[in-house]
């Protein structure tokens, strides 16, 4: 795929390179895929776009529940394009080739100067990339004034958004253990601390059912909220409906839009995502497994700093099963972290994006965050130094990582059209602005 | 294994008959390993012992640890005869054929009649054995006076003991769903009510860390202890080493041997056993499950029903759930039940293997219960109206069901002895004792 897209890239007539990564930690006997850098024009009074994208894709088997092939692009009759990568991200990939190809068959020249890296390892957390970055930050990106990413969605169906935020992840396990080995219920039922017992009872302390966090001082990290900035809210395209539709089924907790929104995008959140070391397959086992590691994480939002986060969580979580009595072993840690990111939507990058959004759409942007994040958007920043914008060209229903991953024509066509109008604004912006 | 079972069975004179069980449920192609029903003596002036066994094994490969070969017998410089099934359960079975070969060759007529029914399904929940023993009550068991099972262990490694209870098994799951499907925590933590976070606050409610059952009415099902009872503990020979070694660590509940082996036999115990649909693999995964089953079991003892246990436990269950306003959906069901079993001690059954042990080891045996379920137990008990005796072979080094099965030279020699005087005793015992 490196090598297809770097054809595509030289026969537009860029400057392509593609940048080994090293090899997989772990796998030494394979490459990791490489990065391809494409610079196309190279013109010092223009300004410079750092492009990013990825070329790799989720796995995606027929067998899975495919209506299609996955890897035969299928258009259906309401111009729906299934196929694995469709939206995620090969489509916004291609889209700014095509923006290339479409200025030089108008005969228009590209008002900025582009620079792309395309990655092959983004679903499999980026492997090289964040040290490839930092590494050519005062080389091959030096001259960046920008940097712009289509590999997110829209909120919705039908309005196109900016995304300017993302929150950040902190990752933990917590292992409770007492006995060497298993042990059969029957026997030691009743007379050995069982670490099941302890690790749900704590993890039945992180978080309540209306999704409140029980750590105690964790919510007082959280940057408080204006008023001026609650009135944001109220003006995204979005709906409780549109919520239900997502979830499939009405299991929402809060009533409204806004404080839907809040909750996904500006407060923290905690989910307990499983157990490992206990019984998890179909019927009946009559275990005490001897050690049982919880997962959990926390969503981190400004300016919740990770290592206060890990103080507070750890803390808790020890004082808790200290509670317990039990004389069965606690361990808790973290497994990864990754910041959360806000950029100003204020910014000549934002400026230019939503006056190419008004001429393509006919309509104002949402300004949004998202409640995941993308790990790749920060180290931009962090390297470069230059603002970041998140620009998607897919909608809310492409199914990205599912099965029956599309992109719609329309998504394709226009965005393609925004991320060319894009660069004409943006050589249009003041510097400074 | 039946065939060799049967041939062996002959060739000692037995009359042999390989009862077929029909169809494996569920995998139609597959007929289940006959029952190995032998009768040797049929003098109507002579008790009949009724004998239970299994010829099938636990499965075993090398690769799972073995330090030699588990289908090849291997005995080391200490004794240790090494196999799986050793000890579980094809060294006691052959302790029977032992006994009637030794009788032929020293020339002595067995006391008794000996009707043995050797099953292929036991470690496989003894797949439609249940059926037969009932449908076969009144014909193949009618002249059956009393009935020896050799399947369990010694509660330690030096003194040999008689069980006369074990405990029943409800096993429960209660499943929380919400969305249709698993859903991003990046996307949807905080807006919507999470299955994972309202499962655990429900676990978590079932039993604290000192064992105790939170379930309210439960304990008042139990039978009361008296003061006669109490005493019994203290003779056992048990200690609290014992409990730590074959726990392989301290962890243990009660400070006294008494208080543990009351913890075991006596009273119920609840074990949370895993979560199915939850994440369990290693690793980290931001996964929210849209529908996640936890697995529970209640191990039970006279005089708790299983109708009462369930009403208890489904509407405990059900009022926690509602605490928690939760828009998820909880249900609760019984995956199976199992009674517990207590069979009276003084019956001749018992008092024959007293002697029996009495005569063999030099002691008097332990008068034991056991915390897990042998579920033919009742439904021999059920079936012939007639008094069960588990007499066990091996010791709780054995590793039944693990690496490294074992069972001592001395367990099997001496155990032989003892099945043989057993039965001898059964034929001096007065009727009616």
């Amino acid at each position: 795929m490196a090598q297809f897209l770097a054809s595509e890239l030289e026969a537009l007539g860029a400057e392509v390179h593609q940048r080994p990564l090293g090899k997989q930690p772990g796998k030494e006997h394979l490459d990791l895929p490489p990065v391809v850098i494409a610079r196309y024009g190279n013109d010092k009074n223009k300004r410079t776009i750092l492009v990013y994208g990825h070329y790799d894709v989720q796995p995606a088997l027929k067998e899975d529940g495919w209506a299609t092939e996955p890897f035969d692009l299928t258009i259906d009759s309401k111009g729906r394009m299934y196929g694995r990568g469709s939206t995620d991200d090969k489509g916004p990939v291609l889209g700014w080739l095509n923006v290339i190809d479409a200025h030089k068959k108008a005969g228009v020249e590209l008002p900025v100067n582009l620079l792309c890296c395309f990655e092959g390892m983004e679903e499999y957390g980026s492997e090289g990339l964040e040290e490839f970055i930092h590494s050519e930050s005062k080389n091959l990106f030096k001259d960046a004034d920008a940097v712009c990413i289509s590999d997110n969605y829209w909120l919705g169906t039908e309005k196109p958004c900016l995304t300017y935020g993302l929150r950040g992840c902190n990752y933990y396990s917590v292992s409770v253990s007492g006995p060497a080995q298993d042990l059969h219920s029957g026997v030691f039922g009743g007379s050995a601390h069982e670490p099941m017992t302890d690790l749900v009872n704590v993890l039945s302390k992180l978080v309540d059912s209306q999704g409140n966090i029980l750590v105690p001082g964790l919510m007082d990290l959280v940057e408080p909220v204006t008023e001026e900035e609650k009135s944001l809210y109220g003006k995204i395209s979005y709906s409780m409906e549109n919520l239900h539709e997502s979830l499939g089924s009405e299991t929402s907790i809060h009533p409204t839009k806004e404080r839907t929104l809040m909750a996904r995008w500006r407060y923290p959140s905690l989910s307990i995502h499983g157990i490992e070391g206990a019984y998890s397959a179909p019927g009946a086992k009559t275990v005490i497994p001897a050690k049982v590691i919880g997962k959990f994480s926390i969503r981190t939002v400004p300016n919740m700093e990770s290592r206060d986060v890990n103080q507070l969580v750890f803390n808790y979580i020890k004082s808790e099963f200290a509670k317990l009595n039990s004389k069965n072993t606690l361990d808790v840690w973290l497994q990864h972290d990754g910041k959360w990111w806000v950029a100003s939507p204020k910014h000549w990058n934002f400026s230019a994006a939503s006056k190419a959004v008004k001429q393509v759409f006919g309509v104002e942007p949402d300004m949004t965050r998202e409640g995941g994040s993308i790990p790749v958007t920060l180290t931009f920043e962090e390297a470069t130094g230059k603002n970041v914008l998140l620009l998607p060209m897919g909608s809310s229903t492409d199914a990205a990582h599912s099965i029956n991953e599309k992109l719609d024509r329309r998504n394709y066509i226009e965005g393609i059209k925004l991320l060319g109008a894009y660069l004409h604004y943006v050589a249009e912006e003041p510097i400074g602005a």
